[in-house]
């Protein structure tokens, strides 16, 4: 099963795709799409769009998995990540793919063990857990540990039931 | 100038459609899309997209103008208003729309003359500019007024110049 993790930004959205085969999870590809700051901000959503489109078309995933962050800012941020979380929701679900969600410190202590993980815990358990995928960018690492999250999920309890944000 | 108005939210988004000549302003059509409360949002954001790029095949608005909601409810709400939000720039983008940002008592202000006005007025108010809109529901009323301002301001500085939240 090839899963596609997402971890949305306005400013940059981490993406990262693995193969899980039972046990046995391959890195197969991660980057990080962003938009224009200075750009309108439906132009920049349509860039994250577009871009995110493209890499789906490219690797084919058959399902996404969301983070959702913990959002403790103020309003206006919380709405900024929403409207790119909309965004980066919906290219996953145009493209047919059922589209799970987890929160951010589900995700950690699937990981890492611990909830209150830090970025660089995340990032050291990501390369061991799939090597060859090499020097990882922040949001790029957290998208794959929700992909790896979800392949976990999926395998144990059925990707379908696990559709929903896992807290 | 057709122009399309457009009061986002997960549950409904109210949109509505005018025809502005000079000063003078005709009704052409409105309405509310809604998304299915218990489908996974992934879902839900698909059935606002899908709706709104219906209505938008149809009438063929030449530019958007989207209210942006006072946000003072919790993170909770917030996140989920983006992400209905993010849905409805980019279709309208995605149709090479520019799109227009709002805030909420802005339009208030434009429409009514204070921005503490309530809903009874903002329909009042509408049920005069538009003859002939018949009975409306409370988003697409808001949908209406944000669509009047847009007119408004595009007749009185160049639409581009208006391409960013009015507050």
């Amino acid at each position: 099963m090839i899963v596609i993790g997402l971890d949305p930004g306005l400013q940059a959205t981490g993406w990262g795709i693995i193969e899980a085969d039972g046990n046995r999870l391959r890195h197969v590809a991660n980057g990080t799409v962003r938009s224009r700051a200075a750009d309108p901000l439906a132009d920049r959503l349509v860039q994250l769009y577009d871009a995110l489109e493209a890499v789906i078309a490219e690797h084919h995933p058959a399902t996404a998995a969301v983070e959702e962050t913990f959002v403790n800012t103020n309003p206006q941020s919380t709405l900024k990540l929403g409207q790119a979380r909309g965004v980066v929701m919906l290219v996953a679900a145009k493209a047919g793919m059922p589209v799970a969600e987890y929160a951010a410190r589900f995700v950690k202590k699937a990981i890492v063990g611990t909830g209150a993980a830090d970025k660089g815990q995340i990032q050291a358990m990501i390369a061991r857990l799939l090597p060859g995928c090499g020097t990882l960018g922040p949001d790029a690492a957290d998208a794959l540990a929700v992909a790896i999250t979800h392949a976990h999920m999926a395998r144990t309890a059925g990707a379908h039931s696990a559709a929903r944000v896992m807290a």
